[in-house]
């Protein structure tokens, strides 16, 4: 595995597979890598030739009050982690390599980034497409992989691509849990014992919306999201930022609960902002 | 020469001919072609393997009151234009063809598409750096020419591709002009015969501009923009919406003039709003 810290060269390095007849797959990553990153390396692995991660903490989708400055890093443990699933090209770029000059462009994708988290982090997914498309001009994967962990960060980006006509296939992959069900993440390093035993709260307050939904043909989303709201709240540690049920596609909410739905929490607790999400059907 | 109009049929046109190693020159077009977009493909068929062109009158780049309805069309002329200056593949696609669903996806470089045509066209630089990164996802050109006639369009287009690390050279060439002095548009065909033989004054105009700087040494901008609004002015034909002389690398205007200069005019004539510049140095 090679580990790359230059544009031009993980550019040459992609360049000459794809000039070998070689599929290229790409593993975006903020780095800190941990079993949830490694199931996108794996099935990257398994869909095409090369495999290429970045490892970049992008600067553009942090905003000045947020955990840009002590955002966790270990470049070696996640070179580790990489090889051992399956990566040929690490990019793991400066910020000064990344952004040389002000970067005055930005994309932004309407509509899909105006709610849950973009309602919560004003200008996040505007660095998330704009970083996105750049890390896919520079790789230009045939195939993009991203958790659906970050549920509507991977609505924004199959948009983006989709509205830019982008050469490149967006896989969501299943968000992989602790066996307490706690979703897997780079900012639970932020919990102390205490946070880390509470975290799984939210996940349980996820499965009560699906069973309400599920179970009881519950159609109507203030009570889902009540009973969310419920469950997340009496755990004193947590301060809730939404608990939503949108339909799957759009990201709205609907009057009635119909069809492909998501359910998507956002909670501080501590020194961290955890997100997670699981599917229902209705 | 093939006129193609589905984007799947245009690249795995242009997929083809790059998996052959060919290098690919993109020329994007509006259409209703002249010879200023002639000299841009000729280029192109001196540098580049295979040229493409794209015809698209793209509605993201026109406000509600612009000439979007009006814009001349003409596929026919075009296509035996664009076959006599070596262009190989014209991608002509409907609008539906291009954004067949709501375009949630914008792009914006911000600073520099803030003055001068920025600021009399709200959004339409957008509209430009959008359709433009998906016409280069879409064509995968090596190298893509622009005229410097729609020059801050020029200075845009560069940025959005650093900033975004597109894997494209973007080529400026110079504007071509009518014997007259005219600068070639595709909005001339708006003009009657009174206007047609008003319009040169705009090329004058810049033409005095620069000599002020040149020859006299002229390095107060506001002499000079009042020297061109002057010469634009007293033909009672035209309504100036701007003159300027501005920074040649970041458009802005410099408290004292020097170094590489660019002076620019926008001025409505009848039904056409018609835009000029040329260089200075001091």
């Amino acid at each position: 595995m090679q580990v790359i810290d230059t544009i031009a060269a993980f550019r040459k390095a992609l360049d000459g597979e794809r000039a070998a007849g070689r599929t290229v797959g790409l593993v975006p990553t903020m780095g800190y890598l941990h079993d949830g990153h490694a199931s996108l390396m794996r099935r990257a692995q398994a869909e095409c030739d090369v495999v290429a991660a970045t490892i970049f903490v992008n600067p553009l989708q942090f905003a000045a009050n947020e955990d840009l400055s002590s955002y966790p890093r270990d470049l070696d443990g996640d070179t580790a982690l990489a090889a051992a699933a399956g990566v040929t090209y690490i990019l793991a770029p400066s910020v000064k390599e990344m952004y040389p000059s002000e970067v005055l462009t930005s994309i932004r994708v309407s509509t899909l980034t105006e709610t849950l988290d973009g309602a919560s982090r004003p200008g996040h997914f505007d660095g998330v497409a704009t970083v996105v498309a750049k890390l896919f001009n520079i790789a230009g994967p045939c195939r993009a992989y991203f958790g659906e962990k970050d549920y509507q960060q991977l609505a924004v980006v199959r948009r983006m691509a989709s509205d830019l006509s982008a050469p490149v296939e967006i896989i969501g992959c299943p968000t992989v849990r602790e066996p307490d069900g706690l979703a897997m993440s780079s900012r639970n390093a932020y919990l102390t014992a205490d946070e880390r035993a509470a975290a799984p709260r939210l996940y349980q307050a996820l499965q009560t919306g699906r069973r309400l939904i599920e179970d009881e043909g519950e159609s109507d989303p203030a009570v889902v999201r009540n009973a969310m709201t419920g469950v997340v709240t009496t755990e004193p540690l947590f301060t809730l930022d939404y608990a939503e049920v949108v339909d799957a596609g759009d990201l709205t909410v609907p009057p009635v609960l119909a069809g492909e739905l998501r359910l998507l929490i956002a909670a501080k607790i501590g020194r961290a902002r955890l997100i997670d999400n699981i599917g229902a059907t209705r």
